[in-house]
């Protein structure tokens, strides 16, 4: 790393020769690899944007210029480059250096990133200010392919054409087979066009994607949409009647075009959109072969590309994987839908099995919602597969277009609850909120995955109307014993609720407070809408001391609910609600946000121990 | 009305020669102004819909055929032409027929649709259902042009075009300008492109919205907006690459070629874009002068189209209104977004004076927000103009892109809580609950005009971070007294707390239980983050009972934080919180809504007798 050691300003990278930058991004894509084979993280994306970004912070200033990603996942380099190389071993740890853009901790970072789409919107705003303010600073939004497939992306690009506002937006177009219409671009620049590098990298996707399990299905259909999106982005005149310069397409990992080609889109005075194809994973074998595999990624062999834990226990994912397909071989009206997340899900093998009952719509959470209530509505079984955090994308969907008409779709809310590593934008915290404000919701939460299973084949086959089956990432939610009744454990002394994976922190305070001599009744709840008040009541009758524990925000929570309903059933008795409190969470493992939170089992046992010194 | 009046059937409707079919419309067009000038409702954009209704009840079965509104105020025709004409007169009273679609009053009307650019969404949902189940009907799109500037709408479309599944999307372009690149449509269809009307119809709409206040610009803005989205459309291969046969565009006022086109449509076994030309208005002189004033319409005189109602109040949006132009004269930094609501948020004098300040984005909800994020964290003072039932589609970009940085921007959430005869779909009635889940948000609650002008001065210029100024439709919300103080009146039996316009109930409440000496002390929230809690503690220590009301659902509702927080605190009265509860609100006149979900003053007055009673 003697260069990269090196830079410790925007002057020291602008000083470099040509031969000077090759051995920076190589030094930089060693420097990726050791560190996020220690730490985890999204690798193959950030690979892959080494020159781009390399460029960019040799064009622009960062601390002064504002660059957006989008999602902000793709940083690293940004990241390492603007001050924070010698904190990078810290990357998503408690206090480390999060895993998407924060301005929190560096002035280059220009603002929060990670929901996808956004970034034009926002770059729109900022040059809106910069001009009304009659500032001089370059905006510069960074995003995905699969980004651009988003509506909120197409607002933002909508508007931001029509505004002429200079801006400039890089569609980082990365190892996905294109076919532009050569007509249609030459008219701009017909210097870059069809290149042989070009024809590698689709050729490369290609053999990759085959060589996945079930990847075959899968690039069928990512390949089709995509294919299609972008021979309307290039073979058209889509970016031109958007209001749009459209330069490119350029090579990605090629230095001295990029920075050309920056150059040019920072001296137009409109929006320009610039086109730059790069390769996931690039420069890194292992990630070259499997970009799918080191897009999001836990600690690994350097050397190999073999991740450090030897064979993972399944996840909750995966369970509800194998579960969506002995349903949908049950029952034909079983179908999925997924934005985007085939994968995440754990929709792989469904995808394989049902090709025609799969429906990926894209980054579309809001489009995933509202198609499943036409399903619904008219006999079909849609189950929605997505991340707690993604669906608040599609909240006035789960409202106008399922719960209104009572429908029957089954939103399986994959990563409720602490996300952990993600930080901030991804944890699953306002579910329990957002879900339960839906009339006619019912949610369901199992806290291990044999209740995952139970739950959700009773979700799909025998309820009706709209329910929810919630449950957390990874996994890691094994409870001790596997309740049929919501009774876990007898006690006399106060009554411990809870339901979801916390209930494992629960039990463990009651383990405890036996030490203490104090005998806690512990009631876990199978669903927070309903909730089951006449076993809460029951208990509580006896023990005459409460405490609710949840991993969400305390707006809307179960335990507001169940403290004024035993409230209105005259049942008053010293209480203690632990939550997540009114409040975002940053990034670092679920252990030690637990312990931040108050939500471990000594925390809550601490607690306990107020409510019964209260009365 | 000889002919609609024989009109009882899809047969009956079949029978009908060309002349016949002249004289229905005719006699349509005469039922609509009729009933709507005393109903009140959307009168212009369902007198430019009688041919296309007609056409479409002819050609296709509605009862077994899915026909999905988007939005669903064009259902007019519709549901005159499918049993519902002699009921037509309850428009959008409580108990009569609803101003939108919905499945209960009709199984010709195939879904609920309130909110703007989800019909794609649902008719793709609807179509998959069919070929799964291997069933034969049709299913129809259709949606104006401003819904298709929708994010949502475009998800929709691009994976409806990828489906390849047979159904037909009607773009009805009503009255905007547009110059066709006849090379791209002729393609399709030469037979009827350029036709004189078409041009008589450009120059209309110009003159029409000259003659407007204010109109000038707006045209400017939403012309100039639209002109590009329908180049983008019609001038390239947008729609063949989305993988939609085009056809049109097509007369939508003559019935012969619409239904010749419909039944080309019918027949393609493939996704369809039928692109339909249409007057708003048309027929009825008024209404085709100004197609704006006739949108929405209270109840008027049909002889002369001038409404009944004299000069009306101020409402809360004027009042909005002229203080954005005041505060943007005394700081610079102020601007203005809205989703393609100009008019009704009130910022008509706005975009006016400050057009540079002004930002419509078309409906847009998600990137109006993401936008306001970038203007805020740049140093402006963005107020983002929207109703509350409409912000509902942000309500991530409320999380992720504003609060989480604690950026600067100001809500004007109007229509909060009932907003009536628009119904279901319209209640803004979920707002205190996901404005209150948002960390860092501040959420303000204006009873009167007086106090939006007093918050909205200090939410812009003296607050900061995300901050909520939340008020109702129309202009009755005058309260007896201007409090300085949170205690609005004194008591000693029982404290009733409450907040915004409802707060006159409350006072209503209070006068009645004084007239059976009964003695309580009403508080006034002017916000409902943070809550007051000392206040509502310090009354409720002297009178021992609570009531709170509140127009708006009870997850997350204020009275359950005040209970839950006065529990805390050790003060344990009896207590009512009345509210919405866990249900949506059908369509009805405010008052007759109050008394439905027991918020007026006797209900109210009612519950406190049994707090009362309970002790």
């Amino acid at each position: 790393m003697d260069l990269l050691n090196q830079i410790n300003s925007r002057e020291d990278l602008c000083a470099l020769d040509a031969q000077q930058l090759q051995q920076l991004c190589e030094e930089l894509r060693q420097f990726l690899v050791q560190n996020v084979a220690k730490t985890g993280g999204h690798l193959a994306a950030n690979l892959g944007l080494v020159e781009l970004t390399v460029a960019i912070e040799r064009v622009f200033d960062t601390s002064k210029d504002r660059l957006l990603f989008d999602v902000g996942h793709q940083s690293y380099v940004h990241k390492i480059l603007t001050g924070r190389r010698d904190e990078f071993c810290s990357l998503r740890t408690l206090g480390g250096i999060a895993g998407f853009p924060k301005p929190d901790e560096s002035p280059c970072d220009a603002f929060v990133a990670g929901h996808a789409s956004s970034s034009v919107s926002t770059a729109l705003g900022m040059a809106r200010a910069r001009t009304l303010q009659k500032q001089d600073y370059h905006v510069i939004a960074l995003m995905g392919d699969g980004a651009m497939t988003g509506g909120l992306a197409y607002e933002g690009l909508n508007d931001a054409g029509e505004s002429n506002e200079p801006l400039i937006v890089i569609l980082n177009d990365n190892g996905m087979s294109i076919t532009p219409n050569v007509g249609g671009i030459s008219k701009h620049l017909s210097v870059i066009r069809t290149r042989p590098g070009y024809f590698r990298l689709k050729k490369g996707y290609r053999s990759v994607t085959n060589a996945i399990p079930g990847g075959k299905a899968i690039y069928r259909f990512s390949h089709r949409m995509k294919e299609r999106w972008k021979r309307m982005l290039l073979g058209s005149t889509f970016f031109d009647e958007m209001g749009f310069e459209y330069y490119g397409p350029v090579d990605g990992h090629n230095l001295k075009r990029l920075e050309y080609m920056l150059n040019l889109a920072k001296n137009c005075r409109k929006p320009v959109l610039l086109h730059v194809l790069t390769k996931k994973g690039k420069g890194y074998a292992p990630a070259e072969e499997n970009p799918d595999v080191f897009h999001g990624i836990g600690s690994f062999d350097p050397a190999t590309g073999k991740p450090c834990a030897c064979a993972e226990k399944p996840t909750f994912s995966d369970t509800f994987g194998k579960t969506i397909c002995a349903l949908a071989r049950e029952n034909e009206k079983v179908c999925a839908i997924t934005a985007a997340m085939i994968g995440g899900t754990g929709l792989k093998e469904f995808s394989a099995e049902f090709p025609e009952r799969c429906f990926d719509v894209g980054i579309a959470e809001g489009h995933a919602v509202a198609m499943a209530g036409g399903l619904a509505k008219q006999g079909m079984i849609p189950v929605v597969a997505i991340y707690s955090t993604f669906l608040q994308r599609a909240f006035d969907m789960l409202l106008q277009d399922v719960a209104m008409q009572k429908l029957h779709v089954v939103f399986a809310v994959d990563r409720a609850g602490l996300v952990g590593e993600d930080g901030e934008t991804h944890q699953g915290i306002f579910d329990i909120n957002y879900l339960r404000a839906v009339p006619n919701m019912q949610v369901l939460c199992p806290a291990n995955q044999a209740e995952l299973e139970t739950m959700l084949r009773e979700a799909v086959l025998s309820m009706d109307g709209p329910v929810a089956v919630r449950y957390p990432r990874g996994g890691d939610g094994e409870l001790t014993a596997q309740a049929q009744s919501p009774l876990l454990r007898q006690g006399t002394d106060i009554t411990l609720v809870g339901y979801g994976k916390l209930i494992n922190e629960i039990m463990g305070a009651a383990d405890l407070l036996q030490a203490d001599k104090i005998s806690a009744e512990v009631v876990k709840l199978p669903s927070v809408k309903p909730i089951d008040m006449a076993a809460i009541a029951q208990s509580v009758r006896k023990t005459r001391h409460l405490l609710v524990a949840e991993e969400a925000v305390c707006i809307g929570c179960a335990g507001k609910e169940i403290a004024a309903t035993l409230r209105m059933q005259g049942i008053v008795v010293p209480t203690a609600l632990v939550n997540i409190g009114d409040r975002f969470v940053p990034h670092g493992t679920v252990a030690a946000l637990y312990q931040l939170l108050g939500l471990d089992a000594e925390s809550i046992a601490k607690k306990a121990r107020e409510v019964l010194h209260e009365a």
